[in-house]
C-alpha cells in the first residue's frame, strides 16, 4: 500500500472505532444490554432476495451462518427489555451485487431490538442515534475528516418521511437510488409493502397489505442505511405470514417452537456498520471501509 | 424459564455488556483501535488440538470460519499499531469437551495485538485490564453480584508467573486445573513448550525449543483465562515453524504470500468474553454465561 493510502486507510479505521464506541455508549445511556453475536443457528433471516445458503454441519446437526440476527433478537426479548449487538453476517450475495459499491459479503451490522415498543419510537431512536455519531465524529475526529476530504453535515430530526406508495409514484422503480441522490439529509421510507419484505415485519391490520416498517436512505448516493420495523410475535400470524410468502414452516421449525411458547411485541434496526463508515468518510467504494473486505466473486483474505 | 432464573440470566447478561464496555474502554483510552471481526477467510488458526474444520464455499472458493483470527491481528498491524475486536470463534471441538463447563463451540473472544512490543508488555497490559475490569464491576454491578452470590476479589499485579516446565515438575500433567484449584489470585504460565503450541507463537532463541508466550488461569477452579504472547514474523522462521509442525506450506498459501512481503513484530492475546463472565459471575457452567449457548454435541439454537 502506498504511504497516502495508508493514511487515508487508517483515518478510515479510527473514524469506524469511534462509530462503534459513540453508538455503544449512546445505546448503554438509554439502557440497552449488549448481547453476543450468534454465527451459527439453524435458523437464520431467510431475506427477501436470493442469496447462497451457507451451511456448516456440526455434530451431525445442519448450521446456517447467519444473514441476520432477526429472530434471536426476538428470542433474546423474552429475558431482556432492550438489547444491542455488533452482530457479522454472511450473505453470499448474487454476482450482479459485486459492483454495487454497496456489498460486502461479509459485513458487521448494529442490531437492536426493543420491547413492546412502536416503528415510532425506534425512528426517533435511530434519528438520535446518528445525529450523535456525526456530531461527535465532526468534533473528534477533524483531522481524519479532513485527510479525507469530507464535509459532513449532522442532519436534523426529525427526518423526511416518504410513503413507500408515494417513493414509487413520484420517483419510480429506482426511487431507492433517486431519493439518495436528491436529498442531502437521511429519509425515511415507511410503509413497505408486504410482498417486498421478509415475513417477519408486522403487517398494518388497517392497512393490509403494508407493513409497520421502515427503510432509512442516506442522501448523496449512499444509498440504503438500514432496515426496520415491528415484528410479527404472535405464533398464528407468524405461520401465516410464512405460508404467505411461499415458504416452508419446516425451515423455521425451532423458531416456531419457541414462537408458540410466546414472544415479546417489539420494533428494531440493523445498521450496517461498513456502510455507515462509508457514508461518514464519504468513500466510493464500500471495500474502502474495511481492512479484510469481501467483495461478491472476488477471492478475499 | 423460572422466575429466578430469567433474573439470574438478567444479571449475567448486564454484567457481560459492562464487561464489553470496560475493556473497550480502557484499550481506547490506551489509543487502541477496535477493528472488525472476520468470519471467513481462507487462512486461519490452525489450533493446537483437533477441531473439526468448518468450510463454506463463496464464489467457488473454499473459506474458513475462524478459529482465531491471529493472523488478520498480524496483517491488521501493517497499518495501525494497536488493535483490538470482539471476534466470535467457530471451533467445533471434539465431543470429550461436551462437559467440561468451559468450552463452547461458539464463542466470543476480545483479541487485541500490539506491534513492536514484547510478550511483558501485553501480559502487564492484560493484568491492568482485568484489575480495571473487576474493580469497575465490584463498583457498578453490586446488585447483581449479590444476586448471584459471588464474592469477588481484585488481583494484585504483578501477577505470579510459573514456567510451564516448572508447572509441570510441580504439579504433574494436569496442573493447568492443580493451580486453577489452588490459587486464588490469576497465574501466568510462561515458557511454553514449542511442542505444546501452535507454529505462530514465537521460539525464544536464547532458549531453544521454548516460546516467548503465556497461559493465564483464573483462580477457583475456573481453568484457562487466555493464550498469547509475542509472534513469529519473519518469513523463513514462519516456514520453518510451520514444517516443523509437520502442517503443509500450503494450507498457509495466502498467509504465506503476505508474509513474504513482510509483517511486523508483535504480541497479543485472546481472552474469552464467557469464560471471564463465567469467572466474574461464579458460574458452574460456562453455558450460563450465554444466551444461546453452543455446546459441543448439542442441539442448539
Amino acid at each position: 500500500m502506498k504511504e497516502k493510502n495508508i493514511e487515508k486507510t487508517k483515518a478510515v479505521l479510527k473514524i469506524q472505532s469511534e462509530i462503534r464506541r459513540i453508538l455503544g455508549e449512546e445505546l448503554r445511556k438509554r439502557r440497552f444490554i449488549e448481547i453476543s453475536p450468534v454465527i451459527l443457528s439453524p435458523i437464520t433471516d431467510p431475506l427477501n432476495h436470493p442469496t447462497t445458503p451457507a451451511h456448516i454441519n456440526c455434530y451431525g446437526k445442519n448450521y446456517n451462518v447467519t444473514q441476520s440476527m432477526i429472530f434471536h433478537k426476538q428470542l433474546a426479548l423474552r429475558t431482556l427489555e432492550k438489547i444491542f449487538v455488533f452482530s457479522p453476517n454472511v450473505r453470499i450475495e448474487p454476482l450482479d451485487k459485486k459492483d454495487t459499491g454497496r456489498h460486502l459479503f461479509e459485513f458487521t451490522q448494529l442490531d437492536l431490538e426493543v420491547k413492546d415498543v412502536k416503528r415510532e419510537d425506534v425512528m426517533r431512536l435511530c434519528e438520535e442515534l446518528l445525529i450523535a455519531t456525526i456530531t461527535s465524529i465532526k468534533r473528534g475526529c477533524k483531522q481524519e475528516l479532513k485527510m479525507l476530504g469530507r464535509g459532513l453535515i449532522v442532519p436534523k430530526n426529525p427526518f423526511k418521511q416518504i410513503r413507500h406508495v408515494d417513493a414509487y409514484k413520484q420517483y419510480g422503480e429506482d426511487f431507492e437510488s433517486v431519493i439518495s441522490k436528491t436529498y442531502n439529509e437521511p429519509v425515511w421510507i415507511i410503509d413497505i409493502p408486504l410482498t417486498s419484505r421478509e415475513f417477519y415485519d408486522k403487517e398494518n391490520l388497517e392497512k393490509p397489505g403494508f407493513l409497520r416498517d421502515m427503510d432509512l436512505i442516506y442522501p448523496e448516493g449512499y444509498g440504503e442505511a438500514l432496515s426496520g420495523g415491528e415484528r410479527e410475535y404472535e405464533y398464528e400470524r407468524i405461520k401465516e405470514r410464512i405460508l404467505k410468502k411461499g415458504q416452508n414452516l419446516s425451515q423455521f421449525k425451532e423458531y416456531l417452537e419457541l414462537a408458540e411458547k410466546g414472544l415479546p411485541s417489539s420494533a428494531g434496526f440493523g445498521i450496517g456498520i461498513e456502510r455507515l463508515t462509508r457514508f461518514i468518510c464519504g468513500l466510493k467504494r464500500i471495500e474502502e471501509s474495511s481492512l479484510f473486505p469481501k467483495i461478491p466473486g472476488k477471492a478475499c483474505i
